[in-house]
């Protein structure tokens, strides 16, 4: 089969860019010293490569990935790096033990009440260190963790997650704020014990130290968002189009805008101008004269909805459909 | 079932202010003066409702909402109102000819030639009406008709779209420009023969003459955007989410930007401020306290890619949860 045979819209992972990527991560953060993030992907299929690449211990942001990421065997340590109160939801994670170790994040009383009475085992205590979202105050963690103790759950050791400054241009400004952030997050850690200090992501993965495991998932396919930065990972990841009309000052392929993520913006199209993306359409300027029937490669502005949006992903390299890796992770 | 019931992030319907919207245009514009656009819900169960309120034609935006909508036996006509070359998709709704009359979209030499060797009957000329988009130029559409008469398919008419017409704030330039426009398209029309002038949206839906069919899809569920303009239907959806952190200056809920359709930028949280998005949670100001474990109910500001990132959509009224209805229309 040929990317031309592909019915599109159609994303694409290109097997030697996500090669690179995931090589080039695993030399910088072997093992247990990355967490690999399965939000960016949702994908149980690359998630396997992930493992090809020497990481065992995955990062989860809905239950969905979490389940279904021990169903597939994928990961023998699976983290929900993120808050949950439904007990339907934290029984299955529950259940999923049978499979791989679950650690879960809490931040709250309310939290840590209804991981102990899902019968989860282990958990991270989630610490604020800058970006406001979830995590405790980072002098309420020792109390916290002493409750979670004392509600029978193992505290495995404390998360943060500076999102905040996962995009800074500057990368002396960012290594300094970076280094504040977890200097905070190290404090907590002391008050809480355990052995795990996991936060970061694919832009400060290379500031942390190698005690600490980072949690990055946009390294593997990148979008155009990363790519501005000066990081070592190539573009994986595009949707292919077709071209479905031409006119004199412009053209139009079906990459819309429900088969990417539009959080950050247009996609780009390499070589054109993007104008603006319907639900269906996307309308450029192209460097050169297109024909109708044409194929377009659009790479979106931020990779993880982006993934959310389709059903599968192929594999290729140049011409060649390798596989077809279903996004098996989709929905909470 | 209640609300408090549902696993979140849940996509909700209420189904008065749905039956309200219906039955509002419905009046407006009875049976064949609206064929109604399903890439707006992406649900055969929403569009048996639509049928129930007396229109029977529909226009899709992809194969697989014409299939779909076919295969389930809702509409008798459905029009794609897009451009395909895709020989097999092409094939698939020629199939679907059995179940229902279908109408595809041309605008050049090879979308005729595509749909002709596709076996498809019926087309409508598509021709451009000032959006940058598909559409041939109105003065061409004559001559694709013959081409398209002389490639053995029946031409039911034209169709356009003032898509950069839909949101004008002010309704008198909107009238006046949404007149010129469909003036072009009656030019064309003349040229082109047949029986259908087909164009619009919710937001033009009352300018538009009895002789035009409307293309209208947000009407149903309504989404902030169309919420700002004056107009007699109400916010019918909303993803419902559980608050999961709450901190002395935000909150967090567990709606991200994956459960939302994000080019319109951020959702609105009745009575609360939003502060931003990421993949799985919104942080916002509320109004007044809350408690980890309370319900918010955040408004997408784009209702057609926030239904193509959810399985299904809960109908409710007040606190009881109605039925369970697929978005079985996603993907391609």
């Amino acid at each position: 089969m040929k990317t031309n045979d592909l019915h599109t819209p159609a994303l694409v992972i290109d097997a030697d860019a996500l090669d690179h990527n995931l090589s080039t991560m695993a030399t910088a953060r072997p093992g247990a010293e990355l967490r690999p993030h399965v939000k960016a992907h949702k994908c149980t299929s690359l998630a396997a490569e992930q493992v090809r690449h020497g990481h065992v211990r995955f990062t989860c942001a809905t239950p969905r990935e979490l389940v279904g990421m021990a169903a597939a065997g994928v990961g023998e340590d699976l983290l929900l790096a993120n808050e949950s109160l439904d007990p339907l939801r934290l029984r299955a994670m529950a259940a999923a033990q049978e499979h791989a170790m679950v650690t879960i994040a809490v931040d709250s009383e309310a939290t840590i009440a209804a991981a102990a009475a899902a019968g989860i085992a282990h958990v991270l205590i989630d610490v604020n260190i800058g970006l406001p979202r979830c995590g405790c105050d980072p002098d309420d963690a020792g109390r916290l963790a002493d409750l979670a103790r004392r509600s029978g759950l193992t505290v495995r050791g404390t998360m943060g997650y500076e999102g905040h400054l996962m995009q800074l241009p500057d990368r002396v400004d960012q290594r300094r704020r970076t280094e504040a952030a977890i200097e905070i997050l190290r404090r907590a850690a002391t008050d809480v014990g355990g052995e795990i200090i996991s936060t970061g992501g694919s832009g400060t993965h290379d500031i942390h130290g190698h005690d600490v495991e980072v949690q990055a998932g946009s390294y593997a396919l990148m979008d155009t968002h990363y790519q501005r930065l000066q990081m070592p990972f190539r573009q994986a990841c595009a949707v292919v189009g077709t071209v479905i009309a031409v006119r004199p000052d412009f053209a139009v392929a079906d990459v819309g805008l429900k088969a990417l993520g539009m959080d950050h913006g247009d996609p780009e199209i390499v070589g054109a101008r993007v104008l603006f993306c319907s639900d269906e359409h996307v309308t450029f300027v192209p460097a050169e004269p297109l024909l109708v029937g044409d194929r377009i490669r659009v790479i979106p502005a931020h990779i993880d909805p982006t993934m959310s949006q389709h059903e599968a992903a192929w594999l290729v390299r140049g011409d060649d459909v390798l596989e077809r890796w279903p996004i098996d992770l989709r929905g909470w």
